[in-house]
């Protein structure tokens, strides 16, 4: 079998010759420098049991969203590839992968995976089919229970120098302090505050998650006042074991504070149940406000991701739960909704904000322009059904003309999929090379000056804007 | 003459010569496939009349608001060139033409006229000029009068092998009829059920049209009950004669159902002229909704394209009437206007929804998102100002890393201009040659897997996407 | 040191070497045109003071909050550029520019301020630096001190033939008089007349303009009125003076006229201060609508460009006052807000109507669609934040497939940075020539028409189009 594209030395890299030869020299830069993930979605338990992965259908189909998507768009059913707790055959859920793995043509799914295929298993990918799929899950059955493929391992092999997670604000974060206390493991897996089971009104757990946040980390106090204190006193914890930053996952960009009234009105309403949806907003809004006060304070880093529709299908949520693939993106506005709290907080240096998007259009009409002015202000990496190649490229086209590349935070891989990790930076490397490359080619920029803006954007960024 | 770049075999492709070379051996899988034309505006009557067209003006110019609105832009009186039923010399129309023929440069009305002139009548386009306008429309009337160039003959010339039409619900069908049992006529001509003159309370023929639905199908009931039978019963009258897609312009995108007594009190109102135009439009939401409602039962493929101010010039639309030029797109939304119809019908394979848009931002914010999760739903193809060659690729490379290729409906030339579709469809085969052959130049994709790609985009999806 | 990227003579033309060729031959026919600038906000006192600039900073650095919102965007105190009005040593503000010179890598300002250094005077941006910050500054110093860079001479080194200003109705336009009597001075410098200030009722001078307006041109005219009496007789005194064009920049792009009492009404709540901001739309919306019905009568072009949050951060407004930096665009829709102006106006090719926008998504959705139908209405070039080489690129493909070449504005520079417009109408002619070489590579264009579109475009348009 002829070596795969996917082991292209020049993958990803454009096709002009004369730019693809500034691009490898970019490239090289960057390549080997080590991993910095300052959000993603791992589970800190991986490394603390460093158990070998169970199956290869566990390890790259069933918990990752995107890979199921593309399946259950072809009319496979959720259930089969044991989403959400179904139990389904490992072994018949990779023949149904291997069988449709054509579909995966051309997308950023697909990339990583024949890229996790090709560099991290050493399987040529154009080898995936319907006849080879049981061979291919013995070879991997037999790769994955090596010592060389256990968690802790493939973190030294892949370079992972940070490694963020993604934890609720009453986590006991006693992995993160197993790890931090362990000599023997290098990488540093630090917890992100994630409050949003605390401050969406609009979901069933609201009411339990706050009373327990209270009772917790209340100081006895109640109300609205026990509310902001037991969040301060979270945020605290999650500084002591590390935490640089706190994630938002917000319906919409609105920050529009309310007096502390309004407030606790609002509050008890939701608490009983009550709250309308655009009360349930206008007090997420305000929260959102909040968050960005208490970080003048603490220093915690903000990244906030408004603007999906969770949960799209009513059949497939009740059926599988939350995260299965149909989280749906809607038009997004952040010039008005973020004004008072970058009225009030942009201009402090000190405060990051990091802005994430997954509607492109505000690229050009509103994140860089912000980015571009606020000191606070940073643009987020392409999130989401953005993160791939080509969107990369616009989200770069779209932005550096406005804000050049000192306001980026740095890519963010955001995964759940541990052996995409290496891919996607990789992949985020080759796309400013060859975004680079083509500035150099185009006398927009000395090559040397470009040389020092991958090595920025790469290593210097991440460490800068999430305060690493 | 030296030869026209219309004529160039390398038109469209890539600059990059690497890349072009790879494009060039894609394009050769599919250029002469046959013409499948899933959607469009073409009258029956054409084909079964099968009479020489008139003249150059007739078959070129006045029928074609896309031709008409360039030189209207241009200080042109649409009268003077035909439209609306107006009374002008074809002659002189088409000097007109001629002597503004240099706007076209550059447009893809433009680009499809030249092909036209080239391949279909073999007349240099970079002839065309006030000078020479005469000398053309004479060349032109003499090869229309030949028996070559009439609707049949071009049919088989074209390669045509599927054409469907738009038809209004009550319409017979007699032509569709006809060309079905005639065994001298190879193509199948299909109608497509657009029942939008039944849904839009705030046109003028609502209530007459409403009126004659009934009582021609509702089978003696009433009101919305028989509103709704009717409908179901038009539906299969065009399914039996070999409609399998029906067709939807709707104002938004909204699905919201109303229970039955809200349905007919609008309806009621609707009737009486009484209707807001909010309430029109809750209305048609719910038609949308049961729409698809109805083709879980038999099996109609339903496409919707939202999102246009029709008739946006007040004067000009009591002067020459609807399609004239100034349908004006304007901002879309889709995610939370389709939900209810998703959650409740998009996980059916069975059901295809085919989402057309006019505003590109929706590609990789909304569509791509929806197509690659629910198994019923595709990516149409870019339609109307969009449907050109820079705009396909946008498209393209907005879709393809969320949603691969397999979610897309294949190409729709949606066309009124029949001498211009075997250029549109040539033209969707070379951009989509030439963006494979990019992901093929980067690596991204073996040249084998995009040969099967591009075969299965131009040849089996609107096979398979619309069930022919 | 070896020369810089900026001096490179193939700098923005596309990289791929054939198409590179012909954008070089392209190019050529354009490059050194005069340069004819129908909008911008230099000062015409300049001209006629003619004096020598006062030094670097106050030249290139404090007046341009393009520049200087980048500096402030890495944490510098505005006061320290000597922003609104603060007092800031000049060497100082230069010595913080030179040590953040990087920070200006890939954007607009950047490239234009290397152009300036290389172009106009003559040195290498490569060089600049925190260490050689105050050399420069003395050479440049030393520079604009000779005569051969005050204003007017500059004027003849830039090929000047049109400037238009931007100016208030009731500007005596004392020095354009004296321009335009003035023998010596070739350039036409033109006024723009621009009513923001007497059309917004949320500003807080609103209430004391329209009173001073009143009495000044109302012919004892009062109420609205008065009002729309004295704006029609600065119109024609503006007329008078050589403008040919009034400038809006509304909030929106809404254009619904009122009735006269409705009109009356709001303006007595505006003059008392008691309009909401509801009301204050409604009234500009209005205006917009009036504007369009005088140019009917006085043939003033009408530009309108809406869309931003002004002085979003509401400490630096207080501290600095307006432009300063952080106005913000948001999202914009013209199709429905646009349609009753053009219902009523938009048939008439007399009445030009130059649509500029900051948000991209309307291009293809609006602009374009729009100005392809309607006789009077241009596309306005890429303005703000889009006018740099990639935004520029993607306008062009964004709307020249639905518009072709006619329907455009020609290149605005819009800028108060003297200097820096050479470098922009330079960039334009590359950015168009990079265009129209990649259509003619493509065999979408001969390179004939391509010739004839790029002069059409950089000269004949922006004459045609503003009536110069």
């Amino acid at each position: 079998m002829t070596p795969s594209h996917a082991a292209h030395p020049d993958r990803l890299l454009p096709a002009d010759p004369g730019t693809r030869d500034i691009a490898r020299r970019l490239l090289a830069h960057v390549e080997d420098l080590p991993i910095i993930s300052p959000h993603g979605h791992l589970d800190p338990a991986m490394f603390t049991a460093d158990a070998p992965f169970p199956d290869p259908t566990t390890l790259l189909i069933s918990p990752d969203h995107y890979v199921t998507r593309v399946l259950h768009s072809a009319g496979v059913d959720l259930a089969d590839l044991g989403v959400g707790g179904h139990e389904a055959d490992p072994r018949e859920a990779w023949r149904i992968f291997c069988s449709r793995w054509k579909l995966f043509s051309g997308t950023a799914s697909g990339y990583w995976l024949e890229q996790e295929f090709q560099h991290v298993f050493n399987i040529n990918p154009d080898r995936i089919s319907a006849e080879t799929a049981d061979e291919i899950y013995d070879e991997l059955a037999a790769i994955i229970a090596q010592p060389d493929f256990r968690p802790r391992a493939l973190a030294e092999e892949f370079g992972l120098e940070v490694l963020a997670t993604t934890d609720d604000p009453l986590d006991d974060l006693a992995h993160h302090k197993a790890l931090a206390e362990d000599p023997t493991f290098t990488p540093r897996v630090l917890p992100t505050f994630r409050p949003d089971g605390y401050t969406k009104m609009y979901r069933p757990e609201f009411a339990a998650n706050i009373e327990r946040l209270i009772d917790v980390a209340g100081e006895g106090q109640t109300g609205y006042e026990g509310y902001l204190t037991a969040l301060r006193n979270r945020r605290q914890y999650f500084i002591d074991h590390g935490a640089t930053s706190s994630d938002h996952g917000t319906h919409n960009a609105d920050s529009t504070p309310l007096d502390d009234a309004e407030a606790q009105r609002l509050l008890d309403k939701g608490l009983r149940g009550e709250a309308t949806f655009a009360e349930a907003c206008a007090f997420e809004a305000n929260m959102t406000y909040r968050f960005a006060q208490m970080a003048q304070d603490d220093g915690l880093v903000m990244t906030i991701h408004p603007g999906v529709h969770r949960n799209h299908s009513a059949g497939a949520f009740k059926r599988f739960g939350a995260d299965t693939g149909h989280d749906i993106p809607f038009r997004m506005e952040y010039t008005n909704g973020l004004q008072p709290l970058l009225s009030d907080f942009g201009e402090n240096p000190d405060f990051h904000l990091v802005l994430f998007t997954i509607d492109e259009t505000t690229y050009s009409r509103e994140l860089a322009p912000l980015a571009g002015y606020y000191p606070s202000t940073y643009v987020g990496a392409p999130w989401w059904f953005i993160d791939e190649i080509d969107a990369m490229n616009r989200f770069r086209a779209a932005t550096t003309g406005t804000t050049g590349f000192s306001r980026y935070s740095g890519f963010i891989d955001d995964t759940r999929a541990y052996c995409s990790i290496p891919a996607r930076h990789n992949t985020s490397r080759r796309v400013e090379a060859g975004y680079l490359a083509r500035l150099v080619a185009e006398h927009r920029l000395s090559e040397d000056r470009a040389a020092d803006i991958i090595v920025d954007l790469i290593d210097a960024s991440p460490r800068r804007v999430f305060k690493l």
